[in-house]
């Protein structure tokens, strides 16, 4: 399939979850909305789970690509306020949390390729500042991952409070530095 | 309404939603496995939403006591093992998941009321660890919170990975002693 069609397709079902949730997102209404025939669709992709799966992975407009600030804090700091984009600006912000609310009540949706595909590329960054010694050795970058982007996904989505313009900032240094009282027993 | 009724109504929201999910609890299906007259239920709380988020906030099933081990290490580690227990072992999974899930596609059923009561107990901990010296003066308890709420999220519920024993320990250690090279510049 043609690749500009093939994100004309992930686009109809990214926008199709967003306005109508899991449930409400068929084949059929992504075959309506980007004027691709039910059964070539099919043909790629066996179901619905199997086709948001993929637009999740694939489609553009949640492409990612690792912010490279030439530091290990300025590269987080980017990466955190890229997730902030995603989880509270529309059309990023509709379709992640109905995908990921649907992901959550629908293994067959396999969310599961959505984080492991960011972060083989968010590895990127850990490799980097361990390269310019930035990094401790014991770190372990998929854990410093879950750490900013749940916060993220906690303080925007579960709490639904605004996100302060410092708050990028601030979870870096939280996990860079530490908030132990420099004085205090380790 | 006598507070053990209470608790069988909580007990049958919960354990319906865990088994249904949240578009399949209704309140006759708690009235029915309760016991309890529907229009007594709706007395007390006008809606599912209403009733669900009262049962996540109110039942004993759900019930948090902050840890008090006489450090912050120990408080954290604790705080994170029982966020783990609660999102990975049932009933507390079935029922996170399923409520948790559902609140962010249904806005009504109001997740914030179940945050802000959780982080009203949490924050003891971190006001014992102030007085004792533990926690640098611009720490932020809310944002150690989320960051490790956040992570458990992410690991356990999104990525599906299995989460070893050392889990809280290590997550905990990266937010309280940063993950920065020592040597590094700040």
């Amino acid at each position: 399939m043609a690749p500009r069609k093939q994100q004309e397709i992930f686009d109809a079902t990214l926008r199709l979850v967003a306005e109508r949730g899991y449930d409400g997102l068929t084949v059929e209404g992504v075959a309506e909305r980007s004027g691709v025939n039910k059964t070539t669709i099919y043909r790629w992709w066996p179901s619905k789970a199997a086709l948001l799966g993929a637009a999740l992975v694939e489609a553009d407009v949640l492409g990612f690509e690792p912010p490279d600030t030439g530091s290990l804090r300025g590269d987080l700091v980017a990466l955190v306020e890229s997730v902030v984009r995603l989880l509270t600006e529309p059309p990023g912000r509709d379709v992640a949390v109905a995908a990921l609310g649907a992901a959550v009540r629908h293994p067959e949706l396999d969310a599961r390729r959505f984080f492991a595909d960011r972060f083989a590329r968010e590895r990127q960054i850990f490799e980097r500042a361990a390269r310019r010694g930035e990094l401790a050795g014991t770190a372990d970058p998929m854990l410093v991952v879950d750490l900013l982007a749940g916060a993220v996904w906690l303080r925007a989505v579960f709490r639904g409070l605004p996100l302060n313009e410092d708050f990028a900032s601030r979870a870096v240094s939280a996990v860079l530095d530490g908030v132990r009282a420099p004085a205090a027993t380790p």
